[in-house]
């Protein structure tokens, strides 16, 4: 069966460059492989009070559903403020609760950020980084992904203009491969038959 | 006329101790000065299509006039998985937008991190100050405020239980008063009268 890896894009505007990276991402998966972006156009901010059983949000329970359905996790992102979009803050937020059932452990992950100037969303990119310590998503180091010009990379088909372009994001998903199969862990279905 | 300083709160939470410990603060305002919380609870997630003139949520356009209003912010927040609740994240995006209409900046700023546990939101107050330099809030250095032991402070009328506490709270809101007076400048439109 083939291994799922979801991709979480960090902007919801409609001509993305995270989305359209993600697009190009999910080309290049392996064949043992599916990349597929998970959508988080839904999700109310997150509120403690939505914990309750009897207050959760419909939209909450299919999201941590998908979010324990997949193997590992491509985060595609831009940078707002310096800092992680409040799209996909709210997305780790969501999947982490309620206490005690955060939906995104031991699922080996990767950061694609980008940005249309030269920091390439290096301030999501690290954010982001911290909150995955604490939901023990092992993050893939190296190489890390800093996309540059974002806006430049996409002809009017919005395909990737350059071969190199394709080349270093190949690169990049190649090694979360390697990174994914050195840190997935069994399902704890799987493990249970185990037991 | 007063100076308006808004408190934004980083919980959604009914119960929420971020909420509590803002209505403390509403109550140690000095005479020349008025606290009130600015309410985050109807913003959606920030969307760049929402730029557009014809697209703009009634809900932005009603936050970001409240935010040109105030004359300084006070944050307080607790962490969520190590960094700033997407509640506040989203409103500093929001109000941040569009392009070359940043509604925060020049506002003297101050940050209260609280936690049930040791660590004080440190990972949120931190994430929150990258982005505050960004948008050009002057944030106050000293005294840093993080708020330990959250769940343990206020007795059965969400009042403060102890004098240290209050004590506590009001020396970080003295210091921030005068954090606020060195820093704060005149409004544009006041400025435009003085041209």
């Amino acid at each position: 069966m083939k291994k799922v890896i979801g991709i979480l894009v960090g902007s919801l505007r409609k001509e993305s460059f995270s989305k359209k990276i993600a697009k190009a991402l999910i080309a290049m998966a392996p064949e043992d492989f599916e990349f597929k972006i998970i959508p988080l156009d839904n999700l109310p901010i997150y509120n403690q009070d939505f914990d309750d059983f009897n207050n959760v949000p419909e939209s909450y329970i299919e999201f941590r559903e998908s979010i324990k359905a997949i193997d590992g996790v491509i985060f595609v992102t831009p940078e707002y403020n310096r800092s992680v979009p409040a799209v996909l803050k709210n997305a780790l937020d969501v999947g982490s609760r309620p206490k005690g059932k955060n939906a995104w452990s031991g699922k080996p992950a990767a950061i694609f950020s980008n940005s249309p100037g030269n920091i390439s969303g290096f301030g999501a990119n690290h954010h982001l980084r911290q909150s995955l310590v604490f939901l023990n998503l092992p993050t893939m180091q190296q190489p890390e992904v800093y996309i540059t010009k974002a806006n430049e990379l996409f002809d009017e088909k919005s395909d990737i203009k350059e071969s190199r372009t394709k080349d270093f994001l190949q690169n990049a998903v190649n090694a979360y491969i390697v990174w994914f199969n050195k840190n997935a862990v069994a399902k704890p279905q799987t493990l249970s038959v185990l037991i």
